[in-house]
């Protein structure tokens, strides 16, 4: 978590939704983020497979994580997401998101999610809107 | 409901991630789907506001009972969302799905999702593979 | 183009690419645009059908024109494309864009490729940062 | 070129929009493509920078190039673009498509747009739909 504010760790550490689904920020660095998720039985979809909305999430945590990370709010404005193959309930994902353009009032990422083994299993690219100069306070 | 099997309906209705976030199916027809779900307190994102996340998986849940409302079993190959206004814990969001094209190997959708007041959330559209010619079967 | 200030109206016409490819501006209206393009020869691609990219184009420079249709300039951050059915040689495209919402720093669009006789052709959906406050002048 | 047959290389580079907009094939294998295209006058947009819709259409030609490199006929189904810098008049860019996954029956890639010195200008992800086991025949 090198180069990133105690302060963004934490505030980021704290989403709700993604604590709700077990996910863990592993890595935060400047326009940078890696998280993991676990396909657990209550994540699978009607044909048994992990489902769309929580693949999803875990990229979409990601792009949060790495947009926000320089201290400055940034707010998803698009996301795209291609379904490359089926993740396996048990399976441990990895989505890591990388920062491509930092703009002043935009900025770009690409998305990749795979399993531990290295298998792609969605790709993603999205855009924030970067809000303003205001910084995340000391007790956000 | 109407023109759409039991079989179809109940298997979407046992979805595991949609009734792990309480998502309701409200409506479905051939190519057509109604559903909603409630901003909840742990659907929150860091910023205060409705996760991407929660409200892609609405999104997603809709699509995919569109998709595989005509008995005919879809994956999804690509979404795109737009994120046109924040969701505000507590409210009720809608989404519905409709369909652009039922073609004999992929099929297209427009997604909508809305506040009861009407105020658009989400725009969405997305492409599914129809599998094969296999049909659920009565025991699915 | 009721609404619409002249010089926008002129602006818009005068953009080289669409006039390259034979586009025609038939309405425009603040946030909404109509546009309508001819499949040539020389805008097939290598199986025969109409290119990708001209089909892009074309709702492109729909999404382009409701986008600048408030006078303030506005430049396209994503676009998201869906190719529904082939675009023949000859026939006449029409792309309509339509707002989805006029925020400060962005706006939203979708847009729809349909021959004239109704097919959809494709489906889009895009998004705008506006910038700043500046106006076009009276000789832009 | 090596790898691809004689006649996946004369198809795709007689294709008649690319042709028209002077995109040149640069390298082709199987599941990659690099193309390239100068940013001509008639290129612009009418914020006098390159067009989104000429740009996108480079991205859709190295898209479609790696798409059939593999000698079955493959029909592209979305493409989602974010414009991540301006492209100025008389820049030569340079498209570059990279297979993410090979399927039975879709496959996916990534494709990205840049100067030749560079600069990142457009991100694109695409999904294609390959057809049957038709292959091109000797003479296409």
């Amino acid at each position: 978590m090198q180069d990133v504010s105690a302060n963004v760790v934490e505030r980021i550490s704290r989403d709700p939704f993604t604590r709700f689904l077990g996910i863990e920020l592993i890595d935060l660095r400047p326009g940078y983020s890696r998280l993991s998720m676990e396909v657990t039985e209550h994540m699978l979809n009607f044909h048994g497979i992990g489902h769309g909305g929580a693949i999803f999430t875990l990229a979409d945590a990601a792009f949060a994580a790495a947009g926000n990370s320089h201290g400055q709010p940034a707010v998803a404005l698009t996301m795209s997401i291609n379904y490359i193959a089926a993740a396996q309930q048990g399976k441990r994902l990895i989505a890591e998101a990388k920062e491509q353009k930092l703009g002043r009032s935009a900025a770009f990422y690409h998305i990749a999610v795979k399993t531990e083994e290295g298998e792609l299993i969605a790709s993603c690219q999205g855009v924030v809107h970067r809000k303003g100069q205001f910084q995340y306070g000391p007790k956000a």
